[in-house]
């Protein structure tokens, strides 16, 4: 038996690895967990049976056996606790890990959403450029502390660990990095020249790749 | 050696148990973790040595002895980890704590946090009301698959969890919940009578006392 993961039939990042299944994916790789994807088409996540393994009808969802998960961070943190490799050696260390994974998606995340919300699902609406700045504003405040951090460091700490892979997963998300916070960016290119990361990238391409050939694309 | 966890020397909820050391005093309350509160002003937070603590200057942190963590759903699940009583028995069970966990810090807290922003430090900006009624729009989508899934429950899942605590000091900040969701209203209304719960709100809501006698509210 392999573990399964959902991913959607037809990804709205047109295959650029932005969807949350892309960091379950290249946790799996990394850890070298057999597992087979599951795509779901936008009608398929909003009925049983998947509503029952995920509330809000998202995608990734996660099984394994008897275990079943939702959230993309539950479940990276569920097999970085269950396999080797993504997170060091010690409980401090451990504990720090924890710490940027859950930062990711609590404090870091939820600001580049706010600006890609304002950026193009308000495009029509009409609204003053200060929505916009204001949400910009506040992801440069999330972004700086992590930009200053990163003077001469390759990751969040010292080794590689799964807060590495979920903030990597974010910030390829962010546009301008390289110009406005060139640490990240270097953060983000040394994430991306992982061998896992690259077989998960193009495992979630081929499926884009798949939907251009049979005209499905939107 | 106890336990040491910061919190707002003068915290901007006015002592309503809102701020997010709360959820870890309840949950050390739960596991009966000897601690102290360290306060902090807004300039402390700002400063060494919180910022090597908390890159973006916020509380709350959590040490002991060597493991030193942030965030606060972190904190909770490596509390929830270390010491029984707010993880169910059994891996799945488990794992679907965990699941609801991340759930709230990024599913369900984003959305009420968007509402709050909207509603009460961008009110005086001039904007549209359809930007209040995007957010709010936003937050119901969250809270309605929560609501359907209480029907007949008494707990996110099974027993109570980790996750059913911070998903109750989330859904505490939600205004209006009682006549919109009776079913969330319910679930927070069994959390606050936990005699753990009662005691952690007690703690926060002396300290926010004891700013009021000084004198030092703002």
């Amino acid at each position: 038996m392999v573990a399964v993961v959902t991913g959607f039939a037809v990804s709205p990042d047109r295959g650029r690895g932005h969807a949350r299944d892309m960091r379950v994916r290249w946790a799996m790789e990394e850890l070298g967990v057999a597992h087979e994807v599951r795509l779901l088409g936008h009608a398929d996540m909003k009925e049983e049976p998947h509503l029952s393994l995920q509330p809000w009808g998202q995608i990734p969802t996660f099984e394994d056996g008897e275990v079943a998960l939702f959230e993309s961070g539950a479940i990276v943190l569920h097999l970085a606790q269950s396999y080797p490799g993504l997170l060091p050696e010690g409980r401090a260390a451990r504990a720090r890990a924890m710490s940027w994974m859950f930062a990711t998606v609590a404090t870091v995340e939820p600001a580049v959403q706010e600006v890609e919300t304002a950026r193009f699902f308000e495009s029509g609406e009409g609204w003053p450029p200060a929505r916009l700045q204001a949400a910009e504003a506040r992801l440069r405040a999330r972004l700086q502390p992590l930009e200053a951090r990163m003077a001469g460091r390759d990751w969040l700490d010292e080794v590689f660990t799964a807060g590495d892979l979920m903030m990597i997963a974010v910030l390829r998300r962010v546009g301008g990095l390289q110009e406005r916070f060139p640490a990240l960016a270097a953060l983000v290119a040394r994430g991306e020249t992982r061998p896992a990361f690259a077989r998960a990238f193009a495992a979630q391409r081929a499926v884009w790749e798949s939907v251009l050939a049979s005209g499905r694309a939107g």
